[in-house]
């Protein structure tokens, strides 16, 4: 194995020491299966202390497996769910929300990955006519998929828009600390206090070896969480090792000094990007990632010297993703590739 | 957490000690996600080494997605698959094949957990028939979720019966390993010569913290494997962890010793139950379960102590299962328990 | 086209003169689709009459439609539905309720095609366990697929089962005319009173053209209907043809009369076959359908001269199922046939 | 009932009192059930002459039916549909795509309700992708559900280009007539030899009472489709009845002149609409549909008077659509009605 780092994505990274650490601590003598375990419960507990409330946890295998468990407790066989175009529901899981749950995805145009109360209003004409699939719940992702960043106060308005219409807002947070290391503020004041119902916390993507939570706020939707849970294959067996990660992941804020760390790389190379007259940034580095325009000749080339993903092969445009081990020598080693490939 | 250990699960037992050290070692630099890295591709690799012969390996999460998988790939929308009643597909998944796939699940009364071709006979009329869901997979456990296992000849009968009709046999081996020791003989032997079809290899309940590998002998079923997969929920991002346990369970062929302590600890545990007048063991011990009827008054004062599964309540019938990480020690422990509750 | 008329199936034979006379009547003019015309508001009232009770009613296009969506009104993703083996919707519908709904269908083996609640007890010690799909249905047909019929007692037990363990009670009535006139009792009585929660009306089966209405007694099950009834394709656009024959169908009791003469060629049909000492008839003939086993030899050379089918192969079993154009005359040439062939 | 007629659907008019009359004449003794009789055999043969080939001919009981019948055939698990935003199977099936075959459905916008291989060359970059929901099928209508109909030429460059990518075209021909009748051409020079792979063959709003074919021109993808129409609730058991309203339908090219009446009425009104300088016709009328803005503050007072449907309330668009039984003096009379509201 290379020892190499890349700017392609926060899962090519490897498994915090801390994380390591802990999923050694607990490989000890037997434990009750499939979360019956006490490690999982002093981690689910952990949740509530993290969100400064009672909310109802389950550990999941991965992203798509929290996003499509979460998108299951809110809906019936005939609804919709609304996200942005860009959104990881829409375009990156093999459409596993129409093969799993049956559900139709209304996938909306935006500007910065970000969807408002303005754009969703036009959907919603169709509730009550049988003709349609009903829309049941938005669905956005915080960080977004372009890296921006909702304000509480936009998270708040589609919430409140959600439920005036009896929708539910539904948040994919693969990159959540991210966000709230952005916004300067708290889960609770981003997710509780504005009223979000349910929300996939990303572990993968921060550090963790794999394991994702999904945080019912809005705890009336948990109720036949475990069976969909079971049914849905994401129902780990030896549990407790997922949740010790998210244990270490919570102490001493592991989980906010590593989105910390991230985000603020990808702020460094924001700004070395923008040196580069050549080089386009295209939305406000908000979170751990960077979009940019470069020219298309150039991309093979940098490819092959630094592994990075293709985000628009028609408009030329790369994504770069920082990592809780990604470091400012690598950006600068990077930024001299670049100039000189 | 207690150091304690029980006869309940072999998903209660913690991860192999070389396991730990396996993951423990490729925790370093970023790696290719999703299943691209060297590490996956040198694990996918050895099992073509194990089988003797060139297989398409899938890496999942567990073994409700392994079966899963297998299944998918094996079937149409209106296929049935034909099991035995106690098939973990039929009784245990919260009804994923139906769920998942749509596909209607055949289930057969059996006396020991095993399927035979002349059982299977009766339900084939239906095919041709368009108001009938169409039978287009045998799936069998090996070994058997009542611990016995099938013989090479059994299996192979069961293939060519299979294929006469145009269907395909599947193997749950989430105790494969059990079950290839036990019938002393090899992987090509047992599932490849007798030309099975695909097989969930079981990795979790033999010692690996999660992790299951769907293998298929038939390679033209693999061609759709890495969709199904993705819409599945299966497709690990940090994919190296998952295949790092696979190679260290390999090497010295540690899955081998592994279920051959645990069927030797099982085979002591019957010859000990045997001994007592007032429990009767109901199945010949071929791999790594015991299951016996025990008086049902001592069934809670036993639990409380050191917890197993009651698999059938009505008839009292409890299962112990023995891990990599038994002891006859503990046998000896748990038959005075018994002995004296 | 032959004039010819068999012992196959009722939906063998024609349309009622009275229900096609009806579809004329109607053909006139516009009319609005999809059930907001005025003949489908005064045919849906009807029901209420005939239920003697304020019922919810849809209608659709067949009898599978009507199961399905049935079932769908009854159940979440993770529901299972208990029925007897022989049931329509685990034998007839080529597995179309795992299909459309992904439910789990737990099929019990019967004496005479009638559930009863002893045999359903031992399949709800799974409610509350993740790992099992959970009970939420039990789907009885009355008249049963063998031709017995569920005495009002017996249902109501079921039914008062069913709720106890918070369980629904449907009842596939494909012939559930012949069933109420076999009782000498009321829709009412039947199916009201012993609260049952949801029957498929049958029509197609009693003269229709082609026709069923789902009719929810338990009227909070029919909030999402519309809906699942659309997205079922089960939605007719000219739905006035369809509610046309049901107002024809109750006019006079035709449905009862069509029943009652149905019925008694059956009982007819039976005492002539209780005549022929190589003939044996095998569950009390309640309804319109006799099931006799014959002489395995005899069967293709009688099935040529006049078609029915064949219920087991192996046992040499043969349903005969009369109608309501079907007449003395004819069972009595029929006899003659057997006799000589 | 009234003896009114409306512009608001072809499907609130009557049915063609020729297919009443075919439906009255097959309706003597029996006929073997779910579509093994010899009008069946004798209407799906018909097919094969107006289509000038052989093709595998399917009747379903309504449009929703026919096209996830279609696509199901064309479909597996992880596959997509890509269709204009206006498509049917898009906005007016519930959801019934994603819920009965759950699949994607891509969705594009157009000028006209025509896609062009220009639109639908950006969404096949994700082929062979597996984080991708995997296009198989590009679904026209034709006429387009805005009136407009595909020129040969057009549906021959969109055959073509789906078949370079393996994808199949699928043609939502709930108005196949009319656009056969605008086109003046046939349905094998339209459909066969552009090498459409399967159409859904409106009869309902051609004067049917109910009843649609799926045609498979593409012959290979009708081999399982006896098992998927089952599953599908779409089997009809006194198939006669539908078969016989297709072969009254062929007499005398009656689909053609149906569907010519109705082109022709809708001509006439898209003339009168254009006179009224305050009513903006938006696509050319080339079939029975005509779409125009109308002032807001009339919508509900017309409407009061002659039923229509508001197509967009946003924009104030209306849909008037012509039937086989739509007259000049109708358009005249609502013309009146129109100037004086």
């Amino acid at each position: 194995m290379k020892l190499y780092k890349t700017l392609a994505s926060d899962n090519f990274a490897s498994v915090h020491p801390k994380i390591l650490e802990a999923i050694a601590n607990v490989n000890k003598g037997h434990a009750k299966a499939y979360g019956y375990d006490d490690i999982t419960l002093k981690a689910r507990n952990l949740f509530n202390e993290i969100f400064e409330s009672k909310v109802e946890t389950f550990f999941v295998f991965n992203g798509t497996g929290a996003n499509i468990l979460a998108l299951n407790a809110c809906t019936q066989r005939f609804s919709s769910v609304i996200c942005p175009i860009t959104a990881h529901i829409n375009v990156d899981e093999c459409g596993a929300p129409e093969f799993q749950l049956g559900i139709k995805t209304i996938a909306i145009a935006t500007k910065d990955g970000k969807l408002s109360v303005e754009q969703i209003e036009n959907y919603l004409h169709v509730i009550g006519n049988e003709h349609h699939s009903q829309p049941k719940v938005i669905s956005i992702s915080q960080s977004s998929e372009l890296g921006t960043v909702y304000s509480t106060q936009e998270i708040k308005e589609l919430a409140d828009f959600a439920h005036k219409h009896s929708l539910y807002l539904h948040v994919d947070g693969a990159r959540i600390a991210n966000a709230v290391v952005s916004a300067k503020t708290s889960l609770a004041k981003m997710l509780v206090e504005t009223k979000v119902d349910v929300i996939s916390f990303g572990g993968t993507k921060n550090g963790l070896m794999l394991g994702e939570a999904v945080v019912f706020i809005n705890q009336d939707l948990a109720k036949n969480v475990l069976y969909l849970r079971k049914q849905s294959m994401q129902l780990c067996s030896k549990m407790r090792y997922i949740s010790a990660q998210f244990i270490a992941l919570f102490e001493n804020d592991l989980w906010l000094s590593n989105a910390k760390h991230a985000n603020s790389v990808a702020t460094y190379l924001e700004s070395e990007l923008q040196k580069i007259d050549w080089v386009k940034v295209l939305y406000p580095t908000q979170s751990n990632a960077v979009f940019c325009q470069l020219p298309r000749e150039i991309i093979p080339l940098l490819q092959e010297k630094s592994f990075f993903w293709i985000w628009n092969e028609e408009k030329s445009i790369a994504r770069f993703m920082c990592s809780f081990d990604s470091s400012r020598e690598e950006i600068d080693e990077f930024i001299i590739l670049l100039k000189n490939v």
